[in-house]
């Protein structure tokens, strides 16, 4: 996409907003790595979210994984001075490896498209629905996790 | 089904270790209620796992259920003896309201057969594989959260 990318204030703000508004992000050592204009990357530690066999636990990656997709509408709604609501309404996930190391998610909005019909949506009906993607490759550069998400986001 | 319960001593015997193997859990609070032979109730309290709504964080009602399943198979693998590395590998979730209050799951196996052929499944070709369904009902009684999650067991 054409559009610049946030700035580290707008990045640093996402995560001091996670930590502050989803405690349990704090355990997890969540961190926001990178955002342009149409993708979001965050990180967990593997320390703080680690399984008895030395992986990550599913339940973090897939914490890790529905917060990217919300993190990246949440950065979109607000560089469009838009506020809305911002929920998980259903989503399908599947484990295809293990994951060794820190946890490292990608969403990306589908397509330039996608994210303007999503905010003209938005601004006509105040309630708006979008499908995201969100990726984790393991340690061996493998596709590890694929989550697949619906959001809904009302004023 | 006809078999006994567990005892409780093999109740605190996975709360602790879902503790030890998943540090996570602690700062999610998590607790295991009640398990039957062929069902689990786990609970994580609300102010561990609140969000920016003052409900429960989706990323929480997802690790609670995964969880669930995940006890539910290892309770009745020890019943019978068996040991194996229990993974989740695929999973669909809806969100269909809001939970206001502690999280508490439900999850059990469909029907006896589906038991029955599983562990004969394990134990025949050391490894099975289990779709189960855990079931989150908030603090008005309704259905919150449905959460399908495919298990793999395997030597």
């Amino acid at each position: 996409m054409t559009d610049s990318t946030h700035t580290p204030k707008a990045l640093k703000s996402l995560e001091t907003l996670l930590h502050q508004d989803i405690p349990l992000t704090r355990s997890m050592g969540l961190q926001v790595m990178e955002a342009t204009a149409d993708s979001l990357r965050l990180r967990a530690p593997l320390q703080n979210n680690i399984n008895h066999k030395s992986t990550a636990f599913g339940g973090s990656l897939y914490a890790t994984a529905v917060l990217t997709g919300w993190g990246l509408i949440h950065l979109a709604l607000t560089k469009h001075d838009l506020h809305g609501h911002i929920v998980i309404q259903e989503s399908h996930t599947r484990f295809l490896k293990p994951v060794k190391a820190d946890i490292e998610t990608y969403c990306r909005f589908e397509s330039e498209p996608q994210l303007a019909t999503f905010l003209k949506m938005y601004r006509r009906k105040g309630r708006a629905r979008i499908q995201l993607t969100t990726e984790i490759y393991n340690e061996a550069q493998e596709l590890a996790t694929v989550f697949e998400g619906q959001y809904v986001v009302h004023r």
